[in-house]
């Protein structure tokens, strides 16, 4: 399995796949930078009169509904719209589900399109599930990430998508395995925008790995590792963004098989 | 005094306040990294479909209008309106106050509704005060803290807000008492969006302290003793960035008391 | 030559041009912290009630269609035509030329009104020149600079304008003349916006120089020096974004001269 992972992160980095991202404001600098970091091309483009267009010329599409507003949203249902007409992957990040009811609304005709992947937190995937009413609190991870399996295993069922729960532990869950992943860095939460980093990343993979939850595990574990072993060099938030790239780009294969801890279950 | 600040710096690492931010397009990045430095967490929403809920689920609101726009200036005031019907604290951070009409209509429309704080350089607190018709140059400083003095007053007196101009010197104006805080680094003028960044993290403040013009002087001191230390470990501005962020997160108790240089008058 | 493009450096540090850049989400932040390493001022606005009023008070206007949509497609028209009326400088960044009929009906609106500067990769100068219907890979260059010669020499001897190929050479046509630019490093290309970075850049150096061809050339020197610096103290492309910002403010004479490799023919 590891092995495996590796081979897809080299596949990324070998065939730069151009990633079009619908994504929030607040990560769209650091999000293009982690995709450049780990081999992928990024694309930011958001105009009615285009993402069609921008979602053709794409491997895979991201949707990430951070900073939301009714334009972003027709364009986000735009270019998924398109993206499932001519079959190609896309990955939905449900930032701050549960916060507002505009959230949850937009997120009920997003799930309706069928994501191929959805990574949130914990909070976000149990709202997202319906599993459980608690407020999220902003965008960062109230509840662990074991707590929202049965969450991301009723999505799974309902809609098809493979669903990772991004915490502590990284969870990827599609028919009945489920895959966990322990890297990381406590650090990490401290710096924003890892999450949707993780789901732009997700997205370089699912488009040029067929195996969808071996793609969403190379991609977590990409980070994870990078994250862990860049925090390990960082003595606070701001050195931990920079190491983190770095290593994105600079992982080697002995660095990254001695140290992902991964296990099914 | 200097010890009453750090406790409101612990409150705020301990009690982890929840910002929403209504902020530019060129700092939402670094403002919500400053947040999770500083140990608060950010959220930035600004669709008039959500943004009262957002205030209502937050501890304090940031108002910023540095890439101001018609639909986001809405924004700014229904969420506004939602702060003061919920008695919940706001500050506005008048960014190119004086550089056009625009800007000074809109900010008159926001200074109406009573900001619980107000913070800008000098130039803009006398744009703002018309106190001074000088044009603003952009969003640098061009006119020296204490000569806004009077702006501050006038300002406080003319709304409630407490007042703080930063600079080389920052100056905290409430009631009759004024501070001066002696920390920073020349260094941070080339660095983007740091007034942007001590907005939010006062925002952060606010919303945990009682006492705003105590809450105002704690996170202008964290910033710029954070600032000042992040100083001596960088050789440019792109590492004071880092530095900076780090520092924010790690600060001691003993780095703090022991560079804080803030008196009253 | 290079004497003089260290004279126009000094003369950017000096003057602190204000510099207006309506320009993408994903760069903004980046973008103002080069103009404030490289010692200019840089403004960040798109509303169409200020547009005008911001250009009238800057030294030059900055127009990267990076993240476009009809809003601010209409907001760079009005701001151009008054570069225009009040005959400031203004530098176009075709980000994406190629990529989808919007883009190139933009472009072709605002090629129309003759932008004293251009500066795009080869495969967006390609497209803005129709001298090759070859899709561009997003942002990234697909071909090499110098087959973008003749595309570049066609968009000067039809508009005017000052053009900039940049890439491993970075190229400067203007009239008969050609720079040939032999600096930067390929770690740069993994950096998000360091292309819009230039042209902002770009933008400083045509407010204060009047030779523009000069200019282009010293922004992109001092650019690419900084990069190419920087690289050596870098580990990835995350360090290198940070040393890039603080070589740009701490750059010597010794260094730049010692460094650059520029010829013309």
């Amino acid at each position: 399995m590891e092995k495996i992972l590796w081979q897809h992160i080299q596949t990324v980095k070998k065939t730069s796949p151009l990633v079009h991202n619908i994504t929030n404001y607040v990560v769209m600098n650091n999000t293009a930078n982690a995709l450049l970091a780990a081999g992928a091309s990024p694309i930011m483009s958001h105009a009615q009169e285009e993402v069609g267009d921008m979602v053709g010329i794409c491997q895979a599409l991201v949707i990430n509904i951070g900073t939301l507003d009714p334009y972003w949203v027709r364009s986000m249902i735009l270019a998924v719209n398109k993206a499932n007409e001519l079959s190609k992957p896309w990955v939905l990040d449900p930032v701050g589900a549960g916060a507002t009811d505009y959230r949850n609304r937009t997120l009920s005709d997003l799930l309706a399109l069928r994501p191929t992947v959805i990574r949130g937190n914990a909070s976000e995937i149990m709202a997202l599930a319906k599993a459980n009413v608690s407020h999220t609190k902003g965008v960062d991870s109230t509840a662990e990430s074991n707590e929202a399996i049965d969450a991301a295993i009723s999505l799974n069922k309902e809609y098809g998508s493979v669903v990772c729960v991004s915490g502590a532990i990284d969870i990827v869950v599609d028919n009945d395995q489920t895959l966990y992943l322990r890297n990381g860095s406590p650090l990490m939460t401290k710096v924003t925008g890892l999450g949707c980093s993780a789901t732009s990343i997700i997205g370089a993979f699912i488009g040029v790995v067929s195996n969808k939850s071996e793609a969403v595990a190379a991609a977590m574990s990409l980070l994870a590792i990078s994250g862990e072993l860049g925090s390990k060099q960082s003595s606070g938030p701001g050195t931990l963004q920079v190491e983190l790239l770095d290593k994105l780009h600079n992982i080697t294969e002995t660095e990254f098989m001695n140290t992902i801890r991964i296990s099914r279950n």
